[in-house]
């Protein structure tokens, strides 16, 4: 199969892909990406900041510039951007960049929302609240203004550790399932260590943007924010992340979203069932890739990030089959990996 | 009349304004607005840096977040912002502002380009041309990125003492003509010393991206990098500066490009007949206001600037009449400027 509705109305969503879409990726750090063992999304713990910068460069232009190569996990799996340039590059559908929260700024034009980095949140609050507010306010503003020309609002996200903080986020709320990893054995210890502790601060009677402030990180600012003032129908392109995100949205009262991943998410991780909305998977069968860096996807590495899952459903609704697709990425592969090898 | 050509093939342009339309803000600042007695576009001299990031925000909330009042003359004459907020609230098009160089950031969503304030001309180079080139690539990147979904781009401008810099490239260029004034003195002498000065500066071998960084400023840079990545036609909002940028534009060679403005500006400069595009005029009818503080701009005052030209042609594009269009002019006044008093 390319893609499969895993909940509610999901035909409706594809559909609109068909339409004007505006695909938006928002990207920021939390600083819980510093607990050792947490993430993957980086060579070395050093090189984690520069992940977000790093895979937006390399949707704009096919290349990085905060940093020579592209995004890998430490044993060199490629950043999943690769699969959303590849769509991109194929469909040439328009996209910003948000920053939320970076602590290293691409060398891309990107639109801002003043949010501030996320603190390690096993330690301390994410975010002062008013400053949540204040740059949940402008997402929201920016989500207005932007949406109205389009059919749907496409929204992916890059945020190092930011399972984890989805996974506070949803303990919150009080919604089990667990959330999925960019590691075949999800660090599973670590993340329920942290979010605990996060949790130790929850008192029970906190608004859905409270919660976002004491457990969550920046990228939930501007996502759900720009949703909830989009005038259009949004798609959430991510996993476990954008069940999190969605329940926001959900609490503050916004409806018409939908959630869009990998196959890879929906087989490794529960979480999207929690989903307050419905749920497109799509396959871009890398399982049968002749590239081993990108058969891992399909063997529980990486799995989707930097809104792969919508991505690869956005090249669907517009015709492209999935043999062609997975030609493509291996094309971008090639182009964009290998040659820096 | 409510609009008319002056130049060019005015009404394919005219036409496009009623299809789906992007509009942007580009603002910034340039350190010649220090030269005494160059500019009134800020109540005094220290509030000038306030002007473009207060101009934007009252285009998004209808009031100042970064000062209590709108931008104003040191007499009191509000900034033109106040037509193109009642031409936006009444047309609901879609804007974004772009930070190209701001001293203030404005508490509003804005895409950045990482460009730097300018120099006083009269002093150095505007710019380095290192940062002049990173920022243009990032302006077009923007430009090609968004302009996709859209049937025409419009692009505004707000930077304090940009006529001077306007001047400065237009003589740069050999192209004679004398720029608009927000003040019916026009400061001419004032401006041509300055102008004077930074030309010695210029060997006349200069690319048009080298004349920018040596004797322009950063507004130019952000508004020429969108208009020459834009995919769809560009219409310039504003005077004697359009003038300026449409040359730096047509000679790296872009074409579909148009610059509107108001009867005030046609009335008072004979730049306008230096485009090297068709030139739009309209006319907001502030001469028939009841408001001391509009009719000015009948009287020689303010004239022009955040697009306020091009966003009364959007505003009669879209069906709106001149003596409805005032009164919400009128209306706009009231709310945002009166109930300040």
């Amino acid at each position: 199969m390319e893609w499969q509705t895993l909940k509610g109305e999901g035909e409706r969503f594809f559909e609109l892909l068909k339409g004007d879409v505006l695909f938006l990726f928002v990207i920021g750090n939390t600083k819980t990406a510093e607990v050792k063992g947490i993430t993957v999304a980086g060579a070395n713990p050093e090189l984690i900041k520069f992940t977000p910068p790093a895979d937006v460069e390399l949707l704009h232009y096919g290349e990085c510039r905060v940093i020579p190569f592209p995004p890998a996990t430490p044993d060199g799996k490629p950043t999943p951007a690769i699969i959303t340039y590849t769509a991109l590059r194929l469909t040439d559908v328009p996209f910003l960049v948000v920053d939320a929260g970076l602590i290293v700024k691409p060398k891309t034009p990107f639109v801002t929302i003043n949010a501030p980095v996320g603190e390690n949140i096993a330690e301390r609050d994410a975010m002062d609240l008013d400053r949540v507010e204040e740059s949940f306010e402008m997402a929201v503003e920016f989500g207005k203004r932007i949406s109205k020309s389009f059919d749907v609002l496409m929204i992916g996200e890059s945020i190092p550790a930011g399972t984890t903080t989805a996974l506070a986020v949803l303990r919150a709320f009080g919604i089990d399932g667990m959330v999925s990893s960019s590691m075949p054995e999800n660090p599973i210890d670590i993340k329920l260590r942290v979010v605990e502790r996060a949790l130790k601060r929850i008192r029970g009677d906190e608004t859905p943007l409270e919660i976002v402030a004491k457990v969550g990180d920046p990228v939930m600012v501007g996502v759900c924010g720009i949703a909830v003032g989009s005038r259009r129908p949004v798609v959430l392109a991510g996993g476990s992340q954008m069940v999190a995100m969605a329940h926001v949205i959900d609490r503050i009262g916004r409806k018409d979203t939908a959630i869009a991943t990998t196959v890879y998410v929906a087989n490794d991780s529960d979480s999207l069932k929690y989903a307050p909305c419905p749920v497109l998977v799509a396959d871009p069968g890398l399982d049968k890739s002749k590239k081993p860096g990108l058969r891992a996807y399909a063997e529980g590495f990486v799995k989707e990030g930097v809104g792969a899952g919508g991505a690869t459903l956005l090249a669907y609704a517009r015709g492209f089959k999935k043999e062609e697709f997975l030609k493509e990425i291996e094309r971008s592969y090639e182009t964009v990996i290998e040659s820096k090898l």
